[in-house]
């Protein structure tokens, strides 16, 4: 299945391509040069250009991150486990990668959620997704429900900013910080709600 | 003094463009536009061109923290507080520039950092900055010098990566989770260091 699979190589191209460098960054002919795919395979596939590769890729990434918990949750028997987990396999790849290997989705949503809804809905999606699976496995780890919700909600963000830090500072520190600080909140049962200021 | 004008107005206009849709997605006659300077004008400010302007964008930006984090202190009594008040700014902010108004230093990182050492560099300086800042005024508060530092750090990676969830989802609800969060670890005095996984 030849066309699947040049389809499938192009999506994968553009995603490495665009957590390296961002959405705009990101030119045609690079990801023509980085999948070998005809140019005119290019066309046919995605006649939205650009934008419809952007959205194959945030569902790409939608898919990824699926595994990615899958993976963490695996050998993980406490809830913060699973978020240090899953913090070390994006530490490693950002480290192999020569610090260049971030999120695609965080460009994509600042570059296009703008424009395009369907690239919004997408980006949205695919952070829900994120937080309902991660969710579901610190609640399988003894969080109650909606500590787990709020615990995962903010293990991905704040991954996503240390992420960006890490790139900064070509360190792993901050992502090392986010995971120590998210056992901390794995352990703090109460005050959810809203804990005043 | 015109000259300085037009190169401040040149450097402000670049920044909102930034935060509103990366560093390759703003050109050069965007910011000529924005800025209302003459393109020849911005060529003589800037004869690095736009990778220039985006590391006094940095400079400025780094200025601009420090002056946030100065207001948000200004009424509050409580660690917590100080990251609440900080936070309502930015989300005030986003929502009313329409879901756009993100931080331009986040782009500018992933787009730049590896091209360009200078750049990372100022933006490396940026996030150490706004945290050194930060971990200040949770210290004067109560917190102790290791807490201040890590719950500040934790506070800016989150509040960086909530930033990009909000605009996909078109809600402030992220960066509230973050406030939230923040009170519960300003309230977890102990457990630095490395709590085991």
């Amino acid at each position: 299945m030849p066309r699947t699979d040049t389809r499938d190589r192009v999506i994968r191209s553009s995603l490495e391509l665009i957590r390296r460098r961002g959405y705009a960054g990101t030119a045609i002919s690079d990801i023509v040069n980085e999948s070998k795919a005809p140019r005119g395979s290019v066309t046919f596939h995605f006649p939205g250009g650009k934008e419809e590769i952007a959205a194959e890729v945030v569902d790409l990434m939608t898919r990824d991150i699926l595994d990615h918990v899958d993976r963490a949750a695996e050998h993980a028997t406490t809830a913060a486990a699973v978020v240090r987990a899953q913090i070390t396999e994006i530490g490693d790849l950002l480290k192999s990668s020569g610090w260049v290997a971030g999120c695609p989705v965080a460009p994509i949503t600042v570059e296009l959620a703008d424009d395009s809804e369907v690239i919004r809905r997408a980006c949205a999606h695919f952070f829900s997704m994120w937080q309902a699976s991660l969710a579901r496995r610190l609640a399988d780890r003894g969080l109650d429900d909606a500590r787990a919700t709020r615990v995962a909600a903010m293990a991905i963000y704040a991954i996503e900013g240390a992420l960006t830090v890490s790139r900064a500072d070509r360190d792993l520190d901050p992502l090392h910080t986010v995971a120590d600080e998210i056992s901390l909140l794995c352990e703090s049962g109460g005050g959810r709600g809203s804990p005043g200021p």
